[in-house]
């Protein structure tokens, strides 16, 4: 550390504890545009001076910085925490820093006046330090401050002035104001390292999905047909699983068989054959490239966006396995190794060899996947199993392909260890999955979202809420009936900015292939349907989805609270943002009536009473600062979502 | 990040969240001689394969690393924080990392066991890679464990071995560990950067204090007298405030009045004049350099350390205002500025100026006055008032010290905002002054103490627990009569390893300047007292003594849980430290008896009854898990110190 052999003294200022901070700088936090990101720190000095301090950031590579001036926010608890805010505007990384010093004036200023205030009679010298510090402040200065400066020193150095008026020179606000407005940052403190913060677009945040198998719609034309009923809905966008060749050797067939039948189309995350290709080829029973670029274009003009799964594996006719039998492990007895995870085998399946001494090719080859698809328009991937790839291959994947495309979206589908699904979201992933469809409880699911909320996890873990997956229907929605989908929805789509549901959901679909099992019968996977958008909770959909577009409170996971509600069986919460307010109650019951309370606490901020209008139903209540009577009956009402109404 | 021109791919394994680690590393964590100190991080990598950890360490400078084995602490919650002990033994420095590796044999034994247990029939492939990983550790190992694999590896490549002969050779228990013990570490990852960590000796953590004036005991040699009597009264330390030549010029008087009268000795804090010396110098009425090292020599043979005051601060008459004037703050019209802090003024004090352009000078001689008095064997400094000095003077002059002699100890005198003391502690203070003194409620000591025991503050900040000061004579003392100087004696001693009392604490001594001051009537700061050991709390405070050197319970700050009392005039924790318990029950009450009850929870992992004997009377009693009823009366019994008999 600087000691007497150094040119200059340590910093007097300490900057501690910066925030948001994800493992000291080695991940960089997250925002998205639009944002007005709260940065705070411990800013504080020996001694009694006052302090000023400021954030600036700027995106990497920009030479300007912007700025922004930190308050201390916990002064009234004598506390040493300072805040402000960065406004930002485009995607892409960014850098932000704090900077803090001394402010010598309003020190002087403040002891000054300390001093009249107990009638220290002699402040001749004093007076001769203000001259010195004004003299600087008027050089520094310009215009009318300048004037006022030099009008405030004109009455301090001229020896036939009282001091009762110098000080009454010097002392005035306005003074103080004009020199604040030239501050002396010669000796400022910065933080030792900026602080990354990567900044997405809100999509990355906010949005409705869907998940379909476009091959159950009529492939990419069928799909588009029905473009127009799902922006009605409300949905942001439209996720299809693989849409590549499926292989034929070793094909599954209904419900997970072992031996497909001639006609079973096989799952398409058995990715590519050799007639038709691999991940950079579409399946040709849902049509052509121009079909596809069709369906993009017709999507977004409704402001929908097709997302693609990105799968990195192979079945066993996969092109690479031929073409680069280097990139798969061969066991030192020859036979290839296909994925498995004993007991379980994916005998449809083989993985790629991370080990393998083709690495950079295979990770060049991987990149280049999602480059194709981004040239096709898709901004938004979802990423199957990522936890069983490198982090590193992910960390460096997703800094490709942002740096010429900051606007791509990647979903990380890990269902798997708390430490692992967070470590591949601070690596770059923009949204995850979560562990939300098994929380049905009113504690777990208080205590998980009050988690993703409140903890760092809100720096870097956005989550996005399916209600249900192609590989989960739960018990709870197996058993539940319509209630519980109605339940569920509300939650998921209430607690979550981002959330989604798999086709069926709107229609309650429900039949597990075995009881206790997560699967379903006849699965999608493995056969394709007929579908239609016809399901009896659409209405109920369509209505959330706009209700979340017109509140803020329900477009970011922070602000909710959650409610006493004095019976297990509901579960409440209020969600406030920017003003805005939602109050929700669900009864998380799906075969019985509860009855309960919503205890409103003082702390919300809201008035004594105040009106509530529920926005799936249309009605109003008075509802106060305390306890509100609810109750909830599956079949008449599952869940109240109660806009405060201002 | 690498990428695919990077000559090798980035690590697989993550290591993250590493602890004890203090501001991402920029400060050390803090550890005693002695100490088995726990080191963690999150460990996992994609996949499932088995991962091997150790954490190693080392002296700074020195070349060999100690290494010890980590092992995952939450397999049972599926988590990925995995932990290990290290041992220290020397002072100073150190720097502590942690390894990890994919342990590729048991990966391979763990996936070939569960293979055979789901009764997949042919293995010929896995055989044919667990020849290569028993090759290679055949290869790394020697002796028995050589000769093992040797045996196995013999069976796996005979061609006439039956697979389920090969299989038993290979996966017995034997084999696995004889591999284990040779592990492959040739891909490991490291932690980016080591974690610092900085050992005193046990003193710096654990010792009882006692602050005396000497010029109130007869000087060095009426102290001397004295040594024999402490060292029976058990305290580690006696402090000294300044033992230096007092100004003459703005000398204070009885009281702190502002002019003192001809015999007036002056307060102690204003050091130094011109005939006599200054920081360097003894005040020639307590004796001179050859009767102050006598003393500490005679008090170290009674275990008994000498420290002394370290104040930055200069009487009017101080030789450095003429030798070096440079080093003060002169306002711009000639005029010398003295220590205040409006509207306080302290007009026999002035303050050296931080700023000055000779600070390297000034540094220097400072420093030189702490090597001074540490060449006369003092290896204690109470600092007075750091927080109103440059935090990096002190981690300069703290480290320049430590390198030649880690075993001198620094006590941060600093009451003031928890980030500043914080930061004070940080830098490098061994110990600090602490706001025990103004916690008197069950709830806020509950919650200040847990919060030493508990936050990230526990890997540096070490409390001192001081009852009383020259400057502290709370109301609660002043109001409390004897029964409140027991009922803190008993908090102070028992809930923080270091604690001290200022002379007169013994006596009960509560008489204030006026109501509601914290300043004594008669301050010893301003006048000499005859002091005598006779004080009717001795006999308790030796007991206390005496206990906390049997119990290690009592050593350490961590370990303490509060217990439920149903009433909030009693509190009671448990304090635990290697099967050790202590149990205490407080009446903070000091003018009514209180009764309610100690419910001792079952986490604690005592016996579902058990016995107490009372550290302070020698009582037995039989205690229970659950409640246990207590009643405290003052003048009968103000506190319950219970071991736990083992």
């Amino acid at each position: 550390m600087p000691g007497p052999d150094a040119s200059a003294p340590p910093p007097r200022i300490q900057i501690q504890r910066p925030s948001p901070l994800v493992d000291c700088g080695r991940y960089a936090a997250k925002a998205c545009v639009g944002d007005a990101v709260p940065v705070e720190a411990d800013i504080f000095r020996d001694g009694h001076d006052v302090l000023r301090a400021i954030v600036r950031w700027r995106r990497a590579g920009e030479r300007r910085w912007r700025e922004a001036p930190m308050v201390r926010t916990d002064a009234h608890l004598d506390g040493d925490r300072w805040a402000g805010e960065i406004a930002v505007d485009a995607c892409g990384r960014h850098e932000v820093t704090i900077e803090a010093w001394t402010d010598r004036f309003a020190s002087w200023h403040d002891e000054v006046r300390r001093k009249v205030a107990a009638d220290q009679p002699d402040l001749a010298g004093e007076l001769s330090e203000g001259a010195v510090l004004l003299e600087a402040a008027r050089e520094r200065a310009s215009g009318e401050d300048a004037a006022l400066i030099a009008h405030a020193l004109r009455a301090l150095t001229d020896a036939e002035v009282p001091q009762q008026a110098k000080l009454d020179a010097v002392l005035g606000a306005e003074l103080l104001a004009a020199v604040e407005r030239h501050p002396d940052r010669q000796h400022l403190t910065r933080l030792a390292a900026p602080l990354p913060l990567d900044v997405e677009r809100p999509r990355a945040r906010f949005g409705a999905w869907y998940e379909l198998f476009p091959r159950s719609w009529g492939g990419f034309k069928g799909v588009e047909k029905h473009l127009d009923r799902f922006a009605e809905l409300g949905f942001d966008v439209l996720y299809f699983p693989p849409i590549h060749p499926i292989g034929r050797r070793n094909r599954k067939g209904k419900n997970n068989a072992l031996k497909a039948g001639r006609n079973d189309p096989g799952s398409p995350w058995a990715i590519g054959n050799r007639e038709e290709g691999g991940h950079e080829a579409i399946h040709p029973e849902l049509g052509t490239f121009e079909d596809f670029d069709r369906l993009v274009a017709a999507a977004r003009e409704r402001d929908i966006e097709i997302a693609l799964d990105f799968a990195i594996q192979c079945s066993a006719d996969h092109p690479w396995l031929t073409e680069h039998p280097e990139w798969f492990q061969h066991r030192p007895d020859g036979t290839l190794k296909y994925a498995e995870n004993p007991p379980k085998r994916y005998q449809d399946i083989y993985n790629v060899d991370w080990d393998c001494e083709d690495w950079p090719g295979l990770w060049d080859a991987l990149l280049g996947i999602v480059r194709h698809w981004v040239a096709h328009g898709v901004k938004v991937f979802r990423v199957d199993n990522p936890h069983t790839k490198p982090f590193g291959f992910w960390e460096w994947l997703i800094a490709e392909i942002h740096r010429d495309d900051p606007d791509v979206v990647f979903l990380a589908e890990a269902f798997t260890r708390r430490k692992v699904m967070q470590a591949l979201a601070k690596l770059g992933f923009s949204q995850s999955y979560t562990y939300f469809t098994w929380k049905n409880g009113r504690h777990e699911l208080s205590e998980y979202v009050s988690e993703l909320a409140n903890t760092e996890e809100r720096f870097y873990f956005r989550p996005n809420f399916f209600a249900n997956t192609p590989d989960i229907l739960t018990s709870y929605l197996a058993t539940g009936g319509q209630p519980a989908f109605e339940a569920r929805l509300v939650l998921a789509a209430t607690l979550s900015p981002s959330y989604g549901i798999y086709s069926g959901y709107e229609s309650s679909e429900s039949v597990p292939v075995r009881p206790d099992s997560e699967e379903y019968l006849n699965s999608e996977k493995y056969e394709v349907k007929r579908r239609r958008l016809d399901g009896a909770l659409l209405p109920m959909i369509a209505r959330l989805n706009a209700v979340r577009r017109e509140h803020p409170a329900l477009q970011r996971v922070e602000g909710v609270t959650f409610l006493d509600t004095h019976n297990d069986g509901l579960v409440a919460y209020a969600k406030q943002q920017a003003g805005d307010t939602v109050l929700c109650v669900v009864n998380l019951d799906p075969h019985n009536a509860n009855e309960g309370v919503a205890v409103v606490p003082a702390h919300l901020g809201l008035a004594p009473s105040f009106a509530v209008e529920d926005v799936l139903g249309g009605e109003r209540y008075d509802w106060r600062i305390g306890p509100n009577y609810v109750r909830l009956a599956p079949g008449e009402r599952q869940a109240h979502v109660l806009a405060v109404v201002r």
